[in-house]
């Protein structure tokens, strides 16, 4: 009885907090749980199965223990749990009262999202940007390189490597590097050391202002720029915002909190709903659910969303393929557009990748996880509705997952179906108003 | 012995949340509690004190009774309550561990400090922007007109109308418009008209631009258009962003919340902190502190701090003066540099102001407040550390009490006194970047 009164309050109130308290302690690993076992990485030169040791030159030891590891569970420790509460985790969870209501669902009909934009630096890759300095910091690393396109990772980064008194160095785009110069700024403020990519610091990046003085960049160049810096500077490892097991592990804090609060409020959710580039903030929201169906306690399904002009997962080749441009990664066994794919310059940049996580790769080929595609223009007039509904201006990533819910809801209202979804608001779009602008 | 433990652990993990139904139910009124009585509001032509009824010609009913309410506490109607949880409150306040680490501070001098950037649109000026909307709409009005300097005002205003199901009409100083498109965005994704003023919409802005044709624009200017568009439309008001009571009065659940919050913890403030324009954030949080020092039960401190270059409290005159520079609102008796003065053109847009609340000019007068200046290298500079530090990019009107809280904590450091600081964080600098670029 009074537990029932609880769960009624909560509900009225549209959002439930967590506790600090309540943070996970642990990370859920999918791996022993997936489907079929994960094809090894290979040597990019040789083509023949790398050994977890050969990536010692990039990552952090730990790191690549977590990469491989087959526990269910992997502990979160106590100084990076202190750090995760510093960037205001856990989480709140609300329910999408005012949008629904505009979309006259009835009250069977519910929209839940977490709200990853409230991270200081506007979404959910400081999850794993605190980890993977944390664990660098603690094998006596002193500075991480990376990429950014946009902005988001790097700077996401930047704060990671502030918090852990280190220093960073972070190859960006070009392109971006001049259209979006606050992102940029933002680096700075941190402390980080920003470079525009092709920059004239790294042999690759000499090469291509060589062969191509006026370059804008690519995610590909920039990532060889990074990884050439790291392995040639005492105490550097190299960090990756997306696509690796280890990553997608350390936002899994994010569906963690969520079926904490889920269960607070007494519910089972439906449908889980992410945008999808890598995969990371899909991955975070959803694997802790999907642990429980591939252990048969969920019927819950799944929706990974991702934009028409980059389908990566709906008519993309499940094969080996390079992570990069210039074929300097190891090749992942993944869902693919191939590395030479030229992304169309849509504004959710941190969409515009040619391929996927191997672990949620594994996931869609076994049909656990459903993709579908959503078009830019029908992405940003589900951004508008939310700002005008719930006052949050999403980032145009996670308007893709904006729209799916919407769709999702409207069709359960009109099959007459009971359906409870959960979305992941995975960042702002405070910094993209550029792209609203032109849009509106 | 339990509460003991409660409250130790609390204090380990640095941030306190109150649940939903913890929002205050009741705004905290200064006036009754005032040690003079409010000298009134002069009509503009006549010079004669004006009957509150003249007022209504600009806003609604239930705000001017709000205005002279000697009431010690107004209630915050269920339907208002619920848009302040929509918007996020009650918000955490948070101890600013990472900033005392930095500046080893010993274990009892403390920095606290409240986080309204967690506001959706970015800053306090949505609690009050809310109220107005809702008071307006229950009195059948259908649009508010409002002028905005930076757009953190305005922006309010459109969520606040679009949450409210109205129109708003928001007249924006021309420079902004050209050199801030974001805010403006923003603006315009609430659904709200956004004009930039001077406008060929109104006489006032017709009869600036045919006597200077490429007028930059100003706050006294955008004022005297967005009141003429008030009068002249049916079912329409004016809306306002600080100095006014009511306006006051609607932030004081700031200062409701931060008191329930340290209560928790256990902690009396020696010192409660917050920048001051027109003094609507800094009253919010101090207000409700400031009633117990007035009914005697407390001798904390209250700081308010301004630009060196807008030294409105320090070296203004308490006199009557008028609110904008067209010369068309009431005279309010307040400390004001002239309603003349040419503010310089600092990058903390807010507190670009000649005038101060009429409350807390008689709060400055007798002492309670006690007014300091920062200049604005200073202010960037801590800035800069608090976003290195606590990992949040402060705005730059906010970055002035953290300038502060940093001086005075330093200070009991070196005088070996214990001290418990609180400040205001009212606002986020993620859309005031450009000026952060510039600094660095």
């Amino acid at each position: 009885m009074k537990k029932t009164k609880k769960i009624k309050e909560v509900n009225v109130f549209g959002r439930v907090d967590l506790k600090a308290e309540q943070l996970p302690k642990e990370y859920f690993n999918i791996l022993p749980l997936l489907p079929e076992k994960l094809a090894p990485p290979l040597d990019p030169r040789t083509k023949k199965p790398l050994k977890p040791k050969a990536l010692e030159v990039l990552f952090p030891k730990e790191l690549i223990k977590q990469e491989v590891s087959e526990k269910r569970s992997i502990r979160i420790p106590e100084e990076l749990q202190e750090q995760l509460l510093q960037i205001g985790r856990p989480r709140p969870i609300c329910r999408a009262k005012r949008l629904e209501k505009y979309l006259r669902l009835p009250s069977n009909v519910k929209i839940y999202f977490k709200r990853e934009d409230l991270s200081p630096v506007g979404s959910h890759k400081s999850n794993t940007s605190l980890a993977q300095a944390f664990y660098a910091k603690r094998e006596g690393i002193e500075k991480l390189t990376t990429e950014t396109g946009a902005g988001q990772w790097g700077s996401a980064v930047a704060m990671a490597t502030a918090f852990n008194d280190m220093q960073a160095e972070i190859y960006m785009v070009a392109l971006s590097y001049e259209q979006k110069p606050y992102r940029r700024t933002l680096m700075e403020l941190f402390g980080a050391q920003c470079y525009s990519s092709p920059s004239l610091r790294t042999k690759s990046g000499r090469k291509i202002l060589k062969q191509q003085r006026h370059c804008t960049g690519s995610l590909g160049i920039a990532i060889s720029e990074a990884v050439e810096r790291a392995v040639e500077q005492e105490n550097t490892k190299y960090c990756l915002g997306s696509v690796l097991n280890f990553v997608l592990l350390h936002q899994t804090v994010i569906g963690l909190e969520a079926k904490k609060q889920l269960m607070q409020l007494g519910e089972e959710p439906n449908e889980i709903i992410g945008c999808v580039g890598g995969g990371s903030n899909f991955a975070g929201l959803a694997y802790p659910f999907i642990g429980d169906r591939l252990k048969g306690k969920s019927d819950c399904r799944f929706i990974a969303v991702e934009p028409e002009t980059i389908p990566t997962m709906t008519k993309g080749k499940f094969t080996y393929d390079f992570g990069d441009t210039a074929e300097l990664t190891p090749l992942l066994k993944m869902y693919s557009l191939g590395h030479e794919f030229k992304p169309a310059p849509i504004y959710a940049g941190g969409l515009r990748y040619h391929g996927l996580a191997p672990t949620l790769s594994v996931l869609v080929k076994h049909g656990i996880v459903e993709p579908i595609t959503k078009n830019e223009k029908e992405v940003f007039e589900a951004a508008k509705l939310f700002v005008r509904t719930e006052g949050i201006t999403p980032a145009p990533e996670s308007s893709h997952a904006i729209r799916a819910a919407i769709d999702s809801a409207l069709k359960a209202k009109r099959a007459g179906e009971e359906k409870t979804i959960l979305f992941n608001l995975s960042g702002h779009g405070l910094l993209d108003l550029q792209a609203f602008k032109q849009f509106i």
